[in-house]
């Protein structure tokens, strides 16, 4: 077909079968800034009832951003929305008068104590979904989560958008969870109190994804931002767990040239990593990459020697902050790291994570988000996606807690199947997965190992065994494995108002 | 709906109104290796008659990977693929062969001088489709142009597929052009002669994207990989023309603090860099950002403290390339510097650029896909990007060439439209677009404009005028407008056989 376009040419629009628009003028392009207000930002993304609001949450317990948009969001006056952010932490508590308002009536994302424990006694209209961070950021890409505005939190931000946690007086890290958010959210709203001048040398998230930066007073509270998990515990039961860990790690034979371990931040965990780091030098062996979250333990194995790479989705620590500012190492987004619907992720190829548990049961199910009176307090994290992609799966608990049996017939809550984990180091004793017939065959003679049901008596003798949970026909939430699928129900408590 | 899953909880799976399917087990996940060779990485990659197979051009003059695929696929007796490449060099001569025998037999990328000058004379039975950086990008976000098989040369891969251009024998720079075909094939086959331990510290291309991972003896040749365009001219015509487009942008008064310029790789291009250099001492100046191509003129003036920030798509000399191993600057991959279906973009902000041009004409159209006798012998590269992106486009050629008229009443061939060309700046003075009011007040005085039509007067005089081609029914190729408007088309040229 022909047809005469705007630069004045008669062109055949009809190319090998596909008709094509002609030419119909070009202009030069130029930018806007896109910085306004947090309340204006909110307006031209078009927010309104019903939509679906996310965040990150790497700011933890610092974070201003999510209770300053649902405080605009209430001026605006609008209801109904969706939550969902990645985690969630006790700073959030004004959430819960945003739902009994009106404002907030669905959560898909990572519930902490306060907020988890009001909708465990208050159910919401839709069940709070909870999702691995792998599975979450799964759920986003193929559209089985779909969210309206991305609400972007960065410690620094150009006039165009593009953003970063690495700088500035809030900073937390390389923003590694919300890619995927910009680049499926139909709008995109930086939140920073950092314009920085143009361009941004850190750039996790790029001008491309983002329709405006909202410039607000702070974002957070810099000494809450930095976690306070990163404290090793003194605790000499937990440490013994620990040290008990990579033992057991050794008699795997994985602590080895070339290893992949993750680090996390917990008490016990971070004491391992402590051990694992001693392990390493008595060895003289050097590991290969350290994944996960950063801590300043982490760094200095790495500043030792011996771990060649840091290859971190999160940084815990001001010293971990400043040091990634001078080298940046291989930073991971949530998708790099544990996406399931990828072609490869960064956790595949762990040799060992150790992971905690509210509860754990005699088929190794383990429960990270609900208490054994049925209340939803935690979210699942990166449980999931470690777990399913490590060689050695390490989750330590004690086997009772004052009254409470730990190790049980069966958990509250499926957080993580049984079927991906290997190992629980406990205060008394490892108890080995019975499939995991390799792993037992090799620690046999060096390790002392005792059966998940002894565990289990252990804490029945000792507690009297579990309370009995009734529940109503309401549902709390859903815990999904990360590939979609529904892994367990979580069930109102009678009695629980 | 409740059904029982395999962690053995009867759960409900419809949430929200939606029914989810139950957990039907979880297993480790762990990871292959992907590397094979090349032949058998396009057989696991499905390599099928008729397929798209897309590649980057990064490895310039150097590149032995086009060829050493199209061998593979006339192994393996595939006939009739799609080349979807970003640019071609002298050394795909190869590519007529696989024409002739059927193994290509459409070509959608941009072409160079031998095969350009073959398929002038022999058209495919497809036009070949003429995109600008950003457009093809765009074509391959929006579907327009889908691409079976994404063929990723890489100067280092792990064995997962993290990959670069960064490091390794062969390095080019960072790979910015595949980025968007990575996502959008169906398959991805990184090819490298360099795979490296796990995890490779640079990745341009990430795992997550990556099918398998081919390694071959040599990608290329290191010392064609590494332009031939980065020495300044020494045609003292040329300097001259380099000299007054540095007046110009003075008199413009776009030399200031805190401006963004686009740097490129071409002869005269690269004098005006260097006298811009000069200009920014001189007037002591500092500038923001140099964007584009990275040179060693770029480094030298960004070592002097002249130039803030290196953001650049392209890396052109080892020079280069070993500075950026040590200080990796800001690299932006294609769409980030000019998807223009994106919501910004880096060249939106340039305040100059200069670029060349086979042809110009009156209404300040430029050609540089076809010479006067009509045969298409180059690609359009960043050409409509940049001119349309910046505030200041400057064409630089001469007025005529031997017996070749170059400013024309009008081009053989529209590559970008004369509504973003600013100024002409040729050996027998400067034509300003009349449509720029503004630019010709505020030079007024500083510079002395001449009329294009004068230009073409001259021109004309001293060549007796363009020579008249007579073309035939039937089709070349087409050149379209980055928003994928139908441009211009190419025509045979009658007795061209």
């Amino acid at each position: 077909m022909k047809e005469k376009n705007t630069a004045g040419r008669i062109v055949e629009t009809t190319i090998s079968g596909i008709t094509y628009k002609p030419f119909s003028g070009a202009k030069k392009h130029s930018y806007k800034s896109k910085v306004t207000t947090l309340i204006d930002g909110l307006k031209k993304c078009g927010l309104r009832d019903g939509m679906c609001l996310s965040f990150h949450h790497q700011l933890r317990n610092g974070d201003f951003v999510i209770n300053q948009t649902f405080e605009a969001a209430r001026e605006l006056g609008v209801k109904n929305l969706m939550m969902a952010q990645t985690a969630m932490f006790p700073v959030h508590e004004p959430v819960i008068d945003f739902i009994k308002e009106g404002t907030i009536n669905r959560i898909e994302g990572s519930i902490n104590g306060i907020v988890g424990d009001y909708i465990s006694r208050n159910p919401l209209p839709y069940p709070v979904v909870l999702r691995s961070h792998g599975g979450r950021w799964a759920a986003i890409r193929t559209g089985e989560l779909k969210v309206d505005i991305a609400v972007i939190a960065a410690s620094a931000s150009d006039e165009r958008g593009n953003a970063t946690g690495v700088i500035g007086k809030s900073a937390f890290g390389p923003i590694s969870y919300s890619q995927e958010d910009s680049m499926k959210a139909d709008k995109v709203l930086v939140v920073t109190d950092n314009v920085v001048e143009y361009p941004n040398k850190f750039q996790e998230i790029r001008e491309r994804y983002v329709d405006y930066v909202a410039q607000v007073d702070k974002i957070g509270d810099a000494k809450n931002i930095m976690s306070g998990t990163t404290k090793i515990t003194d605790d000499p039961m937990k440490l013994q767990i620990a040290y008990d860990c990579v033992d057991l790690m050794d008699a795997a034979g994985l602590i080895k040239n070339g290893m992949v371990f993750q680090s996390g931040a917990g008490g016990i965990s971070l004491a391992a990593m402590k051990y694992l780091g001693e392990r390493l030098e008595e060895k003289d062996i050097i590991a290969s990459t350290a994944t996960g979250g950063l801590t300043q333990l982490i760094v200095d194995i790495y500043k030792a020697g011996r771990v060649k790479n840091i290859y971190y989705s999160q940084v815990f620590d001001e010293y971990s902050v400043r040091f990634i500012q001078n080298d940046i190492g291989i930073p991971a987004d949530i998708g790099h790291y544990a996406d399931p619907t990828s072609k490869g992720r960064t956790i595949d190829g762990l040799d060992i994570v150790v992971l905690g548990a509210t509860e754990v049961d005699t088929s190794f199910n383990v429960n990270v988000n609900t208490h054994s009176d049925g209340r939803m307090l935690h979210g699942i994290g990166g449980h999931q996606d470690t777990a399913a992609g490590s060689s050695l799966c390490i989750i330590t608990c004690p086997v009772y807690r004052k009254t409470n049996p730990i190790v049980l017939e069966s958990v509250t809550t499926i957080s993580t199947p049984g079927d991906v984990i290997d190992a629980i180091v406990t205060d008394q004793g490892i108890a080995l997965n019975p499939k995991r017939t390799d792993l037992i065959e090799k620690v046999k003679g060096n390790i002392d190992i005792v059966s998940i049901k002894d565990l289990k008596e252990i804490a029945y003798k000792q507690t009297g065994g579990p309370q009995k949970l009734e529940f109503e026909d309401k549902l709390v939430g859903c815990t999904k494995w990360f590939d979609g699928t529904i892994l367990d129900n979580i069930w109102k408590v009678k009695g629980l108002d």
